[in-house]
């Protein structure tokens, strides 16, 4: 959907009478999730603030989500899957070690830096025992399935590492991004990335 | 001091009558902060459970410190200028660029192991924004200027690192320094640290 077209939504009355109530409701919540990430970008994210930016009442709010929170959670919950699916496609594609690390590191900064505030969120350790933000859990699982597939075929490279290498790659890549995308960005922050992982488990 | 003969508290009008009140004080200090230190380990960190575990009223507890979060600074405050200071002793101890970083992995580590519960206070990034914790930051300093001190004599080991690579080798210490500290401990930790630092940083 484009964003130029949902913010702010239209006064009561003004809806497209063509839409049903689904899709009525689908634009409803892409506007509440657009908005909060557009207020989160400025400070803090409170039900007022969110429901003023995406030009709906309060109670229109809570029709679908149940607190700031759990909106957070599903912003982050969009990004984490776009992630997940993206890093599947590069591990899918590539066929040499190396390859995949590039593919890896490409598909990863792609996904986060088209959605930087959502990327930020989810580049967030949840809890401050987590070891890994949600988004770092995502590249580690990556890596590591990466890692099983060369031990499988034997090849030196990526089969040598251990658990350490791997949480290290994970929580190096993280932390670069996370300085990049607060700015001023890396430059060319995918070679950057690829190397760090290259250096770790090659 | 011993920790053995500072908990509990001696019972009222039963101190050591030899102390003068700034040694009396100072042991009240040091009291608190043990105490401190073995409550966070149990769960949160209240006013009331400190000074309960210390043998102490709450107003001494206000004595010393404003709040449970003050005395948590005070306790991550010394294990981060013990940190510095080990730090500081491997940098200047150190001939090669390899010493260096074996020195830095060896004086790190044996300086959080031998305070487990303040070095996972001081292990834990202050603010969501942090990149990295406090500790890190000091490591990120004691590596940066080995870098520094190598770029100067003109070696190629650790001269050619960047910024990225320095954020990368400090945040991978950490990491896996959290999960060995968190347990199950990372076998031969000092040996793991060091080649992740050699592996970003050569």
């Amino acid at each position: 959907m484009n964003r130029d077209a949902l913010l702010p939504a239209p006064g009561r009355g003004a809806y497209d009478r063509s839409l049903s109530r689904v899709e009525r409701d689908a634009q409803h919540r892409e506007r509440l999730l657009l908005a909060a990430s557009e207020v989160l970008s400025e400070g803090p994210l409170t039900v007022a603030r969110i429901a003023a930016r995406a030009g709906v009442g309060r109670s229109t709010f809570y029709e679908f989500f149940d607190s700031p929170d759990h909106l957070l959670r599903q912003l982050e919950l969009r990004v984490l899957r776009a992630l997940e699916a993206s890093l599947e496609g590069a591990l899918a594609t590539a066929r040499t070690p190396l390859e995949r690390v590039r593919a890896i590191a490409r598909a990863w900064l792609t996904e986060l830096e088209a959605r930087p505030t959502e990327a930020r969120v989810a580049l967030t350790p949840r809890a401050s025992a987590d070891l890994l933000s949600p988004a770092g859990k995502v590249l580690h699982a990556a890596l590591t399935r990466s890692a099983a597939a060369a031990r499988g075929v034997g090849v030196g490279w990526l089969s040598a590492t251990d658990d350490s290498s791997l949480l290290a790659a994970a929580a190096a890549v993280e932390i670069v991004t996370r300085k990049h995308l607060a700015g001023p960005a890396v430059d060319d922050a995918q070679r950057v990335l690829t190397e760090l992982v290259a250096k770790l488990l090659r």
